[in-house]
């Protein structure tokens, strides 16, 4: 909905969900378009997200100075602090109160498809309580699978991480032999797993099988893959979504797992435990010959790494905070700002204002062709999107390896 | 012992235990260095070791171009590939058979403790067998652990890894809150979990606790502690040695895994398994009421990362390599490279020979100058010593938050 009225007041900002590499990207992207903008008076920043607001826990984000939100912006996780609460409606007509008290009149809220969700419930609720408000959801997450969005800000930098890690513990592998089997974040979606294949410089390259949740997972094929590449190059180097499920849906990791730790949007605890590698691992040292298995859970590192960012990723984060303000000062009303790739050779993406709904609750898997015949595997098409997402990857070399001949 | 007198023949290098982020520089080091050397006549390469020797599965480095050989520098991970095998006597009568078939003179082992061990098993033995030999060990190891060195090639990449991956998880602990547990390589030595203690920039920052293997960890103790910070922070980052063990010296891992693996040095599998975490973790939840506990463990990807290497480390790496060979061909028979400090207050290094028995089988441990009274972090002497050799760490920044007048 387009008003075209110019509204005067405040700002606040917030950060939702898992934290990413890029995140204060965003935040400062927005924060800095806001300055250049006089309808926008105070910019404010509640801390952990809703619950900032609802405990009136707010900072003056005018009053940091250009060199600490520079250094900032290149930092990585929630500058602002993180939650996972979904608002109820008595939680709305709260935080209207604190919004009212100062004023506040432009609300971004960055996160993921539970944020945009949230973002969502606060604009209808506005709307019912005749709140006026501007309200837009500023895309993130590593797990790459909101709807709308050809990718998503924290999604390269993650990858890099993921396609770093798999570059060096493949030849970890190579010199030590066995089966490695990493685990990576990822509870409905595939994408980040995937990444690890970007790793891959030659055929007999790690990972040499990656499992993905949209396919569901069957231990005697996973034994059977395992003992075909073990066979083939006497090692295997495994990417495996924490995510996995069985025919059923029911959680691989969950089978060896005790209690179940679920937030308040209904999500179960998968990662910052090693049991699902471990599940795995003793499932092949029990039903192979193969002497050399580990597990390696990739966890938090993945998201927050300090010093390994996608160039890309960070230029994009930035641009859909600064997008958002724009589309709220401009006179939109609302909306969620998705990046959209242009079609052409050349990779280009814009940021496009799309509806709250369309992009909240639900989140988006990978697509069938992003995914081999046999479920195991990436294919090409997988490659040609993700590598200008996630950039450059360091340069690595191996050996030629010519044999002395025999004396 | 100096023999003065220069041997033609040729040269075998081999790669040996854990790989690390700069074992290749050494590798590198040494075959460029062979290569300004008459006497030195071919380079050959054993793949995986003592292994590669007994297989006869050599390969010719003087065959690699000289981009091959810059690039596989800057490359993780062993590239003429590892193993872990103590070599018995027959073992022993078996590679002088090889090495004289080859007419090999001059023999360089990278590797640890367990390497210099070999190392200095294949000198004696060669000793009594009459075989002439230059004997070298080339030290590496991200424990570092090596008795000798002040430190040791890969530990510095190894801690800036283990650095930067606190500094992200860190600001993601803060973001999030709760408790978070890193479990870092170290079986009996400390200096690595240690390493994460230069993340810190504030008082405030994480890791808050430290555990060493060095001290007895008591698990009693671990909770009061991690209730202590939480109390104080609200939250708590914990850095803890995969080794850590009780005041009896059992290994806390053992207690709740069910089989272990030996390897024939009699090491007993620590690393890729998420079990430490998960026990600890388990023991938070149960005996306090903090809710959110998670725990990673940062396994090979801290010995591997493609993308996170200390130059000065490189630079050492690459040193030590160079300077065995430097040695052998100016008459020295045997010995292991150790790095040695310079006193005095700008960082400076010098590369020694030391006899290869002062190196081999035992480790060293943490000076208790290092640790703080408590045993559970570290000191401002630790730090003075390791930042310069993990070198530069990634710049990030926290908002000052102002906090916004209340209405």
């Amino acid at each position: 909905m387009k008003t075209n009225r110019m509204i005067e007041g405040n700002m606040l900002i917030a950060q939702s969900g898992g934290p990413t590499a890029v995140i204060n990207q965003s935040l400062i992207g927005a924060v800095l378009e806001a300055k250049k903008h006089a309808p926008i008076k105070n910019i404010y920043g509640a801390l952990h997200g809703i619950q900032g607001i609802l405990d009136e826990n707010l900072i003056d984000l005018k009053k940091e100075t250009k060199t600490t939100l520079e250094t900032v912006a290149n930092t990585p996780s929630s500058a602002l602090g993180s939650v996972r609460r979904k608002p109820t409606s008595a939680d709305c007509t709260a935080i209207f109160k604190v919004l009212e008290k100062y004023n506040v009149r432009y609300f971004f809220y960055i996160g993921g498809n539970d944020s945009a969700e949230t973002t969502h419930i606060i604009n209808e609720e506005a709307k019912k309580a005749k709140y006026q408000l501007r309200c837009f959801h500023i895309c993130k997450t590593i797990d790459n699978d909101l709807r709308q969005n050809d990718h998503t800000p924290g999604f390269g930098s993650a990858g890099k991480f993921v396609a770093q890690a798999f570059m060096g513990d493949d030849l970890d592998n190579r010199a030590l032999g066995g089966v490695k089997i990493n685990i990576v974040m990822g509870r409905h979606a595939g994408f980040l797993t995937a990444a690890a294949a970007l790793a891959r410089q030659d055929e007999e390259d790690g990972p040499h099988l990656i499992y993905l949740p949209e396919r569901p997972f069957a231990m005697s094929r996973f034994i059977k893959d395992v003992k075909a590449v073990h066979k083939k190059y006497g090692r295997c180097v495994i990417a495996v979504s924490e995510g996995i499920s069985d025919a059923r849906g029911t959680a691989i990791v969950t089978k060896g797992s005790a209690g179940k730790e679920v937030d308040s949007h209904g999500n179960v605890q998968l990662s910052g435990t090693g049991a699902l590698g471990d599940i795995l691992s003793k499932e092949i040292k029990e039903k192979t010959s193969i002497l050399r298995v580990r597990a390696d859970t990739f966890g938090y590192l993945q998201r927050s790494f300090a010093g390994c960012v996608s160039e890309v990723d960070a230029k994009e984060a930035f641009g859909v905070g600064a997008t958002a303000v724009k589309e709220a000062i401009s006179g939109n009303k609302d909306g969620s700002i998705a990046i959209k790739r242009k079609p052409g050779k050349k990779y280009a993406v814009e940021f496009k204002r799309v509806p709250l709904k369309s992009v909240a609750k639900e989140t988006q898997h990978m697509p069938g062709k992003f995914i081999n015949a046999e479920g195991n595997h990436v294919t090409q098409a997988f490659i040609d999107y993700a590598a200008p997402i996630i950039g450059k990857l360091p340069k690595t070399g191996k050996l030629k390896r010519i044999p002395v001949k025999n004396r």
